[in-house]
């Protein structure tokens, strides 16, 4: 692939000029995302940005890369497979950062923290066992790059570690992983359900009220996308105790208006998207390797198989 | 060595039950600790227990078992040298435990639970990028089984983990050690200060002024002793942010009194004690462990050595 223009949907000049290596051939254009034009889009020979812009469309591009993990937006796209187009998104530290927000709700829950604040403010001394990671059964949707991280933490912790995805084939850091359609066995043992999927025709409203019906009592935690879940059906397998304990960073609607119900309830723990935030200096680290590799004809771990949609 | 008689401090008959091997030999008797008598001490080969009985006197007793990993209250009785009495301790799943609280602490901070749980009561949707533990200089004070486990933990995250012990002898999972005289310079670059220490006579008040002097505010975890930490010293390095944040497990006086002023601070977490708490059946587990080790001959990792105090 030659490359010469690249198109930056942001006004990220300085951001960049810090990490581009010393000897680099392309120009480059920076644009805030909703002032680009007709013109910069025939000029670019690949698009780089959190989203598309306003009226994109491919002209002459031939990459694009995503500052997010989850391409959705991108996806809405008709025609990368016609024009044969690469897709690439950021998968850098995400695992890492979604290993770590997960994991610490769940030691704040074993840990009881809440309890002890709560005895703190009493000036209560009560001691109470907290329970081990190692003593937890936890199954993860999504066994991709995401999911093998979190799992890889956890099982590190001794955890029981069940996978779920689309294909079920077994997976390293994983006990056992299972096709999505035969998961109603594996999610009834659960003490900890994580989502890490993304957004995809069969991912959509997938965690329903058929699923939430399996379960005996886990605590829910999404990591993934908001849309796959139907949160009528989660709030009430939380009334009916299905669901214990819920822990969302990502919602139906973002950000979750302020008249949701879902604010105000104990059992929800509400975070603003953060899990894996994007923190830009590793997206440009991201999108300068992926460069660099398509330069070389590497293999791109990051590119997106439009049959599966991430 | 040879065990005919193991006094119990504790009606604990059921739960050694479950636990002893079909063709143990020994002869148990299980008695309420302040009911232990003159005669009961004359009859033991053994001791075990979580502290000494009131009157307790070593007779013809030549193994003590403590159920706790502190030993100071066993220490305090003399003559164990000049007897030439086994001491040994619980150590088995101190580690993973107390890892695990000091993991749910740092992540809770780095994570922002706190500012997140804020703003969902005030239904703000208000992203901030959590920190991840890979960016965290953490030191720990003691380098024995517990401060290493908790090394352990820290490093596989990539977290930069130095040690600090009386002999500073370099351990596996920390990038260095120092000895306690010269770790000045090393506390003034934490982010996090863990001390695991035991209580000796070289760790008492050890947390003083002039320690917590040195600290750019570091946050500092306690899963050690209380009277290591000179409590005023730390109220007051609070004060001036030498200190940001202080997570006491354990504390000068526990129970804490009400009347604490401890309790009431935003900068200080109160748990009663439990990080490593001993679960019974853990501690028997132990200690029954520790009594084939003994008849085999074997070497005994949880012997206590009493030039060291632990």
């Amino acid at each position: 692939m030659n490359i010469h223009n690249i198109l930056v949907a942001g006004n990220y000049q300085e951001q960049f000029q810090v990490q581009l290596p010393a000897k680099i051939t392309q120009s480059f254009c920076f644009k805030q995302i909703d002032k680009i034009t007709e013109e910069d889009l025939s000029w670019a020979d690949v698009y780089v940005g959190f989203k598309p812009c306003p009226g994109f469309h491919f002209a002459d591009i031939k990459w694009v890369h995503s500052f997010n993990a989850g391409v959705n937006n991108f996806l809405e796209i008709d025609g990368w497979k016609e024009h044969d187009i690469f897709l690439t998104r950021t998968v850098c530290s995400f695992g890492l950062r979604i290993s770590e927000y997960c994991l610490s709700y769940v030691l704040r829950d074993l840990q009881y923290h809440h309890y002890f604040e709560g005895k703190q403010t009493e000036k209560k001394w009560a001691p109470k066992t907290p329970q081990l990671v190692k003593d937890q059964t936890i199954v993860i949707f999504g066994t991709g790059e995401i999911g093998q991280e979190v799992a890889k933490v956890f099982s590190s912790f001794g955890a029981t570690v069940y996978g779920v995805s689309q294909s079920g084939k077994q997976k390293e850091y994983f006990q056992k992983v299972t096709e999505t359609s035969s998961a109603s066995t594996l999610v009834a043992q659960a003490d900890w359900i994580i989502s890490t999927l993304p957004l995809t025709n069969e991912t959509s409203k997938l965690f329903d009220r058929a699923f939430f019906s399996n379960l005996n009592g886990a605590a829910f935690i999404n990591v993934g996308r908001g849309l796959t879940v139907d949160e009528q059906a989660l709030i009430e397998a939380l009334n009916s105790q299905k669901v214990r304990y819920a822990v969302l960073d990502v919602l139906e609607t973002e950000p979750l208006p302020e008249t949701s119900e879902l604010w105000e309830r104990d059992d929800i723990v509400i975070t603003p998207h953060i899990s894996a935030v994007t923190e830009l200096n590793e997206a440009i680290a991201c999108f300068l390797d992926t460069l660099k590799r398509i330069e070389n004809n590497e293999v791109l771990p990051n590119r997106v198989d439009f049959l599966k949609g991430y």
